[in-house]
């Protein structure tokens, strides 16, 4: 835990969603409370996530059911950074997508050009795809094997649901990369820089100004470790106490609930 | 090419399907010729493929259909090789299915026991699957990441179907390798020991009887290589004239039906 003397209480708050303010529907008890109560003490937050299968309206709909109010200036994705990204550098290429609707919806809104079909591809996207045929796959292998470069959103292994962990993007890619040969240029998703630099983008804040919080010591913890923002990890997702971590967080919290007592400790002020 | 001098006339023929018998659906001209004239020599015949997805009996009723007589013991493919071996390594194993009816006929056959769940499977067994949904890449990841070992009956990148090269089943070892971060212990095709054992003992002739005739220079010809067999390249498949070589074949044809050529030069006798 780093000293109290030397800590500059964080203007902004990188808040990720899967494992800290929802687990699987539901909410986690308490993350509302936090988050309003972030916003009394007029910190700044954005609510930040690896899923590249959702757009950020969707993202907006379910905090808004949860109760959680969020601009949608205020939602950070790997699927909205991925179009946001290709638009800001590649803007006159077509894209092909293995994913799903809402990926392809952040592309229409930054005007992303579609592929017509695989070979005419200048970029790959992989995503994850739960609905995923055969078709899918062999058309985005056509696609990197005519040459199309390859962005992914993110490449997590696997993710929870209801009936145990499921297969992820990182399985995709290895589909991809193994039967074309080709190698996946940049992974969009938590740690990298794209979705560092687009949360504080989006908060209008420096790295150092800001505290990540979030389950995954290699994607939340690892972020924050390194582009120099403080970092709490919340023990409400894939991490449990006492296991052995890559990454030291600055603070560790049973969950995002636990937010208050650094309040009452100071810490955010 | 071997010096006449020392070549000793091989007694059984280990013949290549895809691209040396057939071109997709269709019957390479002058296939069914050279068979028979193999036949009348009284040479010993094993047609040989990599397919994990179809059943000896499948592939039986194909040859039939083109004219080409051949008993289920005369046919060896990655599927039935896969079965012999789990039957005679690990019968009592329970396996998890990532492929088509074809190789399950094949595991039936022998008995080999399915799995109830991903679960509860000793092995993965991995091999095409055309009619492929996200929940059969899921199940097969959940089977691996809960330790089941796993196989496969080949792992060729792609095939050629009429729309162009389909992704094959490298891909889907990929996919599981990378999600579950599993490796695969066998890749039964060739020019696995497996198959080149699979043919020898079909025609019950040592390798340096044999003599392989096939369309690909990395599982044919280095089978054939790789095993002591004498090998022949043809060109209907995936090699091309001039083109380099990791192994160099004994003898190169234009096709199958130029094997009367080998006969008439004496080479055959």
């Amino acid at each position: 835990m780093a000293s109290h003397e030397a800590f500059v209480a964080p203007s902004g708050f990188l808040i990720d969603i899967d494992g800290t303010i929802f687990r699987g529907n539901e909410l986690i008890e308490g993350a509302k409370e936090a988050i309003c109560m972030l916003r009394k003490m007029n910190k700044k937050v954005v609510f930040l996530s690896n899923r590249g299968n959702i757009s950020r309206n969707m993202c907006r709909k379910k905090l808004l059911e949860a109760g959680i109010d969020a601009a949608e200036r205020e939602i950070v994705l790997s699927s909205s950074v991925t179009a946001a990204f290709l638009k800001k550098h590649y803007s006159y290429s077509a894209v092909w997508v293995l994913g799903e609707e809402g990926l392809i919806d952040e592309l229409n809104a930054v005007g992303i050009q579609m592929a017509n079909e695989p070979k005419a591809a200048d970029w790959l996207i992989i995503s994850l795809h739960e609905s995923l045929t055969y078709q899918d796959l062999n058309q985005a292998f056509q696609a990197a094997a005519y040459g199309a470069r390859i962005i992914a959103t993110n490449k997590d292994r696997y993710f929870p649901r209801e009936d145990g962990n499921a297969i992820d993007v990182a399985g995709m890619i290895g589909a991809i990369e193994a039967s074309a040969q080709a190698k996946t240029e940049f992974v969009v998703g938590k740690p990298s820089w794209l979705m560092a630099e687009a949360a504080c983008d989006a908060m209008q804040l420096t790295a150092g100004e800001c505290m990540i919080i979030g389950d995954s010591i290699e994607s939340d913890i690892a972020m924050g470790k390194l582009y120099g923002m403080k970092s709490a990890l919340v023990l409400t997702g894939s991490s449990k106490p006492g296991e052995a971590r890559l990454y030291e967080p600055d603070f560790v919290l049973e969950s995002i609930k636990d937010l208050n007592k650094l309040a009452e400790e100071g810490i955010l002020f």
